[in-house]
């Protein structure tokens, strides 16, 4: 017996028609390509986005058909996000900070029909254009600039194109299992792999991912995504935002600490979302400032783990950080660290040990562990196994592949070793291919690294396994001093003693002046082992 | 093309599932019909649903069959909720108000296989059983009472039906579109229609009624539905509760004043959801109290018109009022009424006189506003039209009809008379069939009765139209006086001056004891216009 209640699929498209009627005059704030700094509001960007569906249909874009955008968090980017996935087509947002060679891959994989760029990656495409054969239109995101016209025959402009569309057009009608956007994995090994998100999986993680214990925005929120929008759809915070009605704040090109902290305080943030990085910056350049972050009340950490002495720092300024995790291929968000009730009784000490872990998952998102036979593993907080996650928004194939990327009974392997507790609170010991295997125990580098950044004169520090002739594998760590530091190796190894077991203890420290970072933001590992794995072998040392 | 991540059906057996399985020991407090008070817990309560839905089965209940409820709110009722619609069945829920004629009607038409009733409800089944004829299965709420059995053959008990069931038991694969609970209208006009809500439309309901503009509980609230459980699934709250995961209390049948200030007190409350009577006997009961609510944070009121005089009188224990809007037609939260950014620099009057209003909808539903003729009216906070809504859980035909229940373009039509701002901010000024025309105008009845309830010494009021020989209709105001008041007819008439336009001032007061209810503590205007209705008549004004 079927239910009698009204259906409507769940689409994008009515993320966005929700804001343009309900919170028409809301506010979103643009740091454009240029610096400048420019007001819309969601009555403007729906509209918009409408236009511009309806411009690409005449331009002969098809359902389904892929439009990538190499863009910075923008208005204009906002706008093509609704306006391709609302329009029934697909959104594929294009990490700029790819290699050309890999960006001319993601373009070819994903049979880009359009492409949206700034005007600041003109010189890149201008080079690449040749090789991007499935690409028909390429669109400048900005007024003509006949300067431009002559680099790429046929260039379109954004501003042009929005005049061809027709404001009044209402949203088509789409399936909800339709294909909505495309996220390419950031593939630190083999050639990346596509996400294709439907209308369905987006809007379920977009009313999920803001329960309560979720990300929360409300209506009363004024929230600066730093993630970029190229970056797992800025952790789906546009799409939160439109079906919430929030002042918006995208940063444009310049993320730095100051740069960012200015934007907070100048636009009153109440809630901003980045990875570690972001923040340790902002935190530099707060203490050269003298901001208090008065309207700043939350961030949400996540990309990376986070490094539990930020926890204090931010805390003196009453900011809250919220651990969250997640993957391209759970679009992201699959933990937030919310406590429970009986938490609040905890000691400083314990709720900021609870905070550095990964958290929880959401209603619509299962964990469970498994040993390498295969086994399921207890939730006990102690035992170590293989992540693996499903639901509703967690990838089930990659994007033009034959076979499911699934466990033949349909979870998804994270690539990570976790534990997770009895309250399903999750903590990621490690990368499985990161891991450091020693003498048959495993050392996580995670908790190497946060000890080492915790201490005041280490900027930024990985650790990795070294090959070793006794012990197979044992822990060094790579490390960045401050600036004026008079750090030396001993220093920072008498820094790790009673934090963590003897053994544990790294067997060497070496200081860089720069860790290698891929287009992510996240470091390269597989670089340093390259460079370093051998620094403990016999007749190496004295190579590094 | 279609997206390619997993997908899992939106059923309430998950919803349940989750709270099992991450929130297992978070408590649930019951207060029992013998006025006992016990706890458990997320993964009892869970365990025991499994148990149900097996050993409904087993019973030889089908899927999408009716299995009822005639309760109140305890952890039992919670059981059946999850056991009966996570186990493919249908909960439907049953006043237990309602005239006993009226309760076989709703069996009858339910095609009920099941009922599980509390003891006190004993006599009253006893007596209706046999008119019943759909029912296998008669279930006491309870532990075996041998007293019971003679009464009624075959009787069931609830607690060892479950040793029947097997805990082990996974949930069934449900059609997220099939049928999950039913519950009937209230039918002031007519007989009750039967609204059935599908697995998608709860799941739906509860992820978006849960924004934090919506209701809002966390993992960290303790939340109180006072809303009865036989109504409207107590404005989702159950679902709700298990998809986050916050500590529970259910409050049994003594809704009195003392009783839940005590419980609220006892259990530190966060969060408690009623109908504006719930409140007034609260604040009574905190009057002659020393209790500050000091756990309370605030209350979701429902049901009925907001009256404005609370918001205050609340503020003062620093309890917020969320005013709620919805029917059973509608799942049943429509709109809801927290403030936009812009909203925080509203002085504290302006801000109350906002709050007064049923609020804005929130993504998934949508409103408008219609003349006589069927034209769509402007969204200008002025006009007032019919008003009519659409969204994933709304009602599109009622149970065991051949037609659907909305206009031919789709939308549902409240019978309400509202107006709506450019914010979508609703404001209900009457029930199409209450609002009094006077001359060729419209006059308020809701607007009526907040003034008379302003009054320090009206306890309850109700405005209906009166026939009148020129004006067509006239308001007059039944009111009932607090205890030993001294007020009079001409006092509460001055009360209305420079309140609103003179021609809108009632020409009558009437001073009653009591105010007619109905079954879900509406007050019965049409029982009021029978007999109050001639009042202004000639040669009928010593009637009443």
């Amino acid at each position: 017996m079927q239910g009698l209640m009204m259906e409507m699929p769940l689409t994008i498209g009515s993320l966005i028609e929700h804001a343009e009627r309900y919170h028409t005059k809301t506010e979103i704030v643009s740091v454009e390509t240029s610096g400048e700094r420019t007001t819309t509001n969601w009555g403007a960007v729906g509209g918009n986005a409408r236009r511009l569906a309806s411009a690409l249909r005449l331009l002969g874009v098809s359902d389904g058909e892929r439009c990538a955008t190499i863009a910075w968090n923008n208005r204009r980017h906002l706008e093509i996000y609704f306006g391709v996935s609302g329009g029934g087509m697909v959104c594929h947002t294009i990490n700029p900070r790819l290699a050309p060679e890999q960006l001319v891959f993601v373009a070819e994989d994903a049979q880009d029909q359009v492409i949206f760029f700034e005007q600041s990656f003109l010189p890149l495409i201008a080079k690449i254009q040749s090789q991007m054969n499935t690409v028909k239109h390429f669109v400048l995101m900005g007024a003509r600039d006949d300067a431009a016209a002559d680099q790429i025959a046929g260039l379109l402009f954004y501003d042009e194109l929005l005049e061809t569309g027709d404001a009044d057009a209402p949203w088509p009608d789409v399936d909800e299992r339709a294909a909505s956007s495309l996220c390419y994995t950031s593939g630190t090994t083999g050639n990346p792999k596509g996400v294709l998100y439907s209308h369905r999986s987006t809007v379920l993680h977009t009313l999920v991912g803001n329960q309560p214990d979720g990300i929360a925005i409300s209506a009363q929120d004024t929230v600066l995504p730093v993630v970029p929008m190229f970056h797992v759809n800025a952790w789906g915070v546009p799409y939160i935002a439109a079906a919430n009605g929030c002042k918006l704040v995208l940063p444009g090109p310049n993320l730095g600490g100051e740069a960012i902290l200015n934007l907070i305080d100048e636009t009153e943030t109440t809630l901003a979302l980045g990875v570690p990085t972001i923040w340790m910056n902002l935190l530099a350049a707060l203490e050269a400032s003298e901001s208090t972050l008065p309207s700043l009340t939350r961030t949400v950490v996540g990309g990376a783990p986070l490094p539990p002495s930020m926890i204090p720092k931010f805390a003196a300024y009453g900011v809250e950080l919220l651990h969250a995790w997640g993957m391209t291929e759970t679009s992201p968000v699959a933990t937030l660290n919310q406590f429970l009730q009986r938490h609040k009784q905890l000691s400083d000490t314990e709720k900021t040990e609870l905070r550095t872990g990964q958290g929880r998952p959401l209603y619509g998102v299962d964990l469970r562990l498994l040993d390498e036979t295969g086994a399921i593993l207890p939730h006990d907080g102690k035992t170590q196994g293989d992540l693996q996650v499903r639901g509703h928004w967690v990838v089930k194939r990659y994007f033009g592949k034959d076979t499911d990327a699934l466990t033949d009974d349909g979870w998804f392997d994270t690539g990570d070793v976790s534990t997770i507790d009895a309250d399903g609170y999750m903590v990621i010991r490690d990368r499985s291919k990161d891991i450091i295997k020693s003498g048959g125990e495993w050392i996580s580098t995670v908790e190497l690294e946060n000890i080492a950044i915790a201490h005041p004169e280490v900027a930024n520090a990985a650790a990795i396994a070294a090959r070793h002739d006794l012990w197979d594998e044992r822990p060094i760590v790579i490390a960045i001093k401050t600036p004026n530091a008079t750090l030396t190796e001993s220093d920072l190894l008498a820094f790790y003693k009673g934090k963590i077991p003897t053994w544990q203890v790294p067997d060497a420290v070496i200081f860089v002046d720069a860790l290698p970072m891929g287009a992510t933001g996240k470091i390269q590992k597989n670089e340093l082992r390259k460079q370093f794995g051998n620094r403990l072998m016999e007749g190496q040392k004295s190579n590094a």
